[in-house]
């Protein structure tokens, strides 16, 4: 109930400072079994982490995940699985600009104001490093859904005003913007380099994917899969938006355009992006989130301290000129973790049904 | 976690079927010692109610709601509230076109698969009527956020390709459109005119502020303040996307240019919405969710039947052309229900808080 | 988290006072295709219900249970249940003794200090009436779990100093005191004959078996099916005491004597009541329960009114002399909310668990 | 959902087996502003293990406690308390016998059932090692309550037949075996060399106060302090019967006898324990649990393997006689965890309250 912990059978609590000793996460409801070693987990966080990509930040952090329990003999147990990582790149930084003086778009003040006293160690919990964590939580739901059939793949499809124009898939990894369209990478990297020389940043858009799920899944009324995905992308660091299938272009359209029709052999189009009434259609499910540029920058920025007195602030140091290229990995995990959860969900309370219906 | 709870602290669990015997809701957590009567709840249902409205369905629901438990002698006890409304309109209609044939754009076919069978009456418990209960709640909500100096307040900005110009909320009540912008109220009429002739509907957007929040309401990294509103504003029938502040304008700013500057008169924007690392500034609170154009439409559609075979669709009777007219209540109703939760969490781990900052 | 909801999977929620408009329940979670109708449930009122039986209070209220929603065609849809007795004895009662005064025993002055202010008539939310819901809900649960083969049963074993010698379940139903012993059934008529004349009360303990149970219910750590149970039953007005298996017998055993050793046959004795380290062994699962005499007396007992000012009191009217009798049925439907919940939370997890071990 | 987290406000999840890496622990909703270092917990986590007791398990493990997050410069910060204790003493045991076998009285056949495949090191999750993060956990809210005032204690009050006297609680950590009668020590002290010598156990019955609290906290109707109490205090190991006040002896008591009359000095009688309707009285709240047993005995003993044979097993190695001396601490901790979130219940929903009684 204090924000930490996510799901409700696939249940995710984190821990942990951007500068602390450590970051860590209980992952409580996996179901026993499950296939899994380090080496899995590993995997999705060197996607994510800092210093593994000439266009985001240059801290170094080897991100190297342990896990404590829940695993016996390379088999989940069913038991919580307890995972860790040690935090070692923490320069002892000067800290003497950012102690008193609140940095404009970060949560210095929010935290100042909610908890009276803050870490402001590289802004402490709420830094994103926090996401670490979900990334590798992430990667447990994953596994389990890849046995299911379903794959979630995230890609980068804006960034300023630059716009993807095509969804290539096989291409997302083989550059360092997680960008379906390889066209525009060049423009991408031209765009970042511009950044970095004035100091400033860019916000960016992602577009989500996940194939594979079978209709039913999602809870009726408030818990509905398309919600819950919305407040799970909505909780990382940075996003402002979030758009089901057609998002906000459906404000434009008919009934008679939108509604997705259907035949024996299947949906006609899939304006909804993959949910009727909150529950999964059986097509694939889509999504947008949107990114706001990194707050900070090395452009000088006004603000206050915390005796209320005025101030210039220069954010130095390691930092993404596009927090957006990092989160795709984490909108991957977000949605992976919302899926496994309903996915569980479903099997408590619909184990028994079939349907006379066709799957079509 | 079956989906028809919303809350932690303030928590709202709802029932109910479109054609069923009635919608009720109970309502746990509500503070002792408010004044509440039946009439505060009416006055939201009636701003929401079918019939009330030439613009919005011709069904014919009185809403009338009983108080069933925890108010005595004018005051709530603490004990849980006990909703009530009778279905009155519940017409003999004949189902037999839709008991086995999936409406498209609706829940029918993704019921039909997750429950194996479904109340193919008006939707069942997939119907828009079940929001009734959300506005009822909402106004107690929204009664113990006004003793605080907060007040909500939603508006319809935009239909089809109709902009609202301005946001007047002096005007927003005027109008059968809860639109701020009494300029393009006729634009709106014409719009709904055209669409009845041709049977088709149209999707629209909401524009919502809240105001008077003080800084340091929301949780860190889950469930932040945004990321709650989010899930709240997505689980309304057929909300597609939500956006915070800026929203998907993010995605082209320059960090230089979104985060908001602050000086000892204040923050000199407020592109964020109110919110940072998921925690109220204490600006107002933005937000916009679109909504899809109502599917129940007597333009034919393709659509199969349970059984798979191929079927034409018209929906006959009362429907919105613009599900999004009667969406603005709702949409106030779900942010009370998350800044009245967020404001209980607030006092249970805060309540010591004091902040050496000068509030600004 | 206001203490008026129950279950994880099968969620209960209940509202409703003593002398309030209505009694009623959202039950969310039980699974789609159950046939229920309001008959299943009525059974199970009536069993409980006072007027009732001649040994317990003469408080007339039919409990005629109204299902809202939830059920269609006579199945459970899968969407929440909603459930409502109308309160019709609401005799227009002379308060003014308890309406400032805190009657001893009752939780007139807890509600006071916890609220600031109480409904006094019956005690309002804190009246045994309440319990009505429970029953209605355990009724839905106990349908579920006997098409798993399980059935729970209890009964009264010792009132005062008078204890039951054998448990013969074939006879529980056929004495006004459900006691499964019918030769100390006259004993306890004289003694609640006696307590009548006397105006005081006595108290009681309840025993209770489910069998059929599957091994490998429950939740290892914090949510063992044991302790769940413990906090289901100590939630029932005037328990006191929860025992396992042997329960405050085992202080004095050895491990050679109380550890239920196992042959190929099966266990070999039942001192664990069923439960191993939380989780269910396949046994009949046992536990006894002590509730205490009601506080509701015509002895003159001394008390304080909310100005601290001292107080004779005597509770006049309707009451039992031993809240306990009406307490079985209420044991039987909290152990059945416990264990469909149990059973729910086995399916999403352990859905696919398929065990080497030979049954036995 | 999956059992390994406890409490709504102050919620604290586990990890870890008897034999894997590390034990660890998240508390989400600790109050910011308290002050708080390794020492508090360590002190708390050496009174309960093994090896600093002559007359418990020989097992050496320093259970040094790290804290990893939420504490920064000496406070806590208000968000998440990550806890980690490394598991040094992992002797590379012969676990050929039990790796098939079931041990009788432990959940080795109930884990098996349930997951289908269970880390047979030690009792893996199973195992009271469990504990040690709990009483890590319940030492943080111990000293949130102390700032309340509130302070707990717990005492070994019998030991088989060997009954406590009298309660001097200022003798309690005087004596290995945490009870509260030093003249009933060296009686203790001879039954636990009797049985080393039988290789046999026994059972224990703890007694437990609270003082201090304020009358008023606690929920109605489910989430009743005493309902929570008793599923904190059976979820721990052994826990086989938890009774608040006078427990199973209300049974035989007369309602004149058992209601605690009230005076303008106060209650005159104490049978309720400190709790009624749920809800503290502002009395002592008092309690006592049932403790099995220890299974892991040298007296061997008949079970079967997982593939239905018949076995003969003995427990060799590190055991307690009497794991209820060990229990003490741990009833401490649990008591602990559920006041501290029944104290921050309160704060988010009476916050306002201001009662015109006069405090008794």
């Amino acid at each position: 109930m204090a924000g930490s912990s996510f799901g409700e059978l696939f249940r995710v609590s984190t821990f942990g400072e951007s500068h602390g000793a450590a970051l860590g996460a209980v992952v409580d409801g996996c179901p026993p079994g499950l296939a899994l070693c380090e080496a899995d987990i590993q995997q999705a966080l060197d996607r994510r982490r800092p210093g593994n990509n000439r266009y985001t930040t240059a801290r170094r952090e080897p991100d190297q995940v342990e896990i404590l329990s829940g695993v016996f003999e390379g088999k989940t147990t069913g038991t919580p699985i307890g995972l860790l990582i040690r935090n070692t790149d923490q320069r002892s930084q000067d800290y003497s600009q950012i102690k008193d003086a609140f940095r404009p778009g970060h949560a210095d003040y929010t935290y100042q104001h909610k908890y009276g006293f803050r870490d402001y160690r590289g802004g402490g919990r709420s830094s994103a490093r926090e996401t670490a964590m979900r990334v590798a939580a992430g990667a447990i739901a994953a596994k389990l859904l890849a046995q299911q059939g379903i794959e979630i793949r995230a890609g980068l499809t804006q960034m300023g005003d630059i716009k993807a124009q095509q969804l290539d898939w096989t291409t997302v990894n083989d550059n360092d913007f997680f960008c379906p369209d390889a066209t525009v990478v060049s423009d991408f990297e031209q765009l970042i380099r511009r950044l970095r020389k004035e100091g400033d940043s860019i916000g960016a858009k992602i577009h989500l994917q996940a194939t594979g799920l079978p209709p039913g899944w999602g809870e009726p009324v408030f818990d509905r899969l398309d919600a819950d995905l919305a407040k799970a992308l909505m909780s990382i660091n940075a996003a402002k938006a979030v758009a089901i299938g057609d998002g906000f272009a459906v404000v434009a359209q008919r009934g008679s355009e939108h509604r997705d029709e259907m035949t024996p052999e299947g949906f006609c189009s899939n304006h909804a992006g993959g949910v009727l009434g909150g529950i999964s259609t059986g097509q694939t499910l889509t999504a947008d989130v949107a990114f706001k540029p990194t707050s900070s920058i090395s452009v000088s920025g006004k603000t206050i301290d915390r005796f209320g007195q005025p101030q210039a602030i220069i954010t130095k140091g390691r930092h993404d000129p596009c927090v957006g290229i990092r989160a795709v990995p984490i909108v991957e995990a977000m949605t992976a973790l919302v899926l496994v959860d309903h996915w569980l969900r479903h099997r408590a309370q619909n184990a028994d049904v079939s349907v006379d219906t066709p799957v079509i």
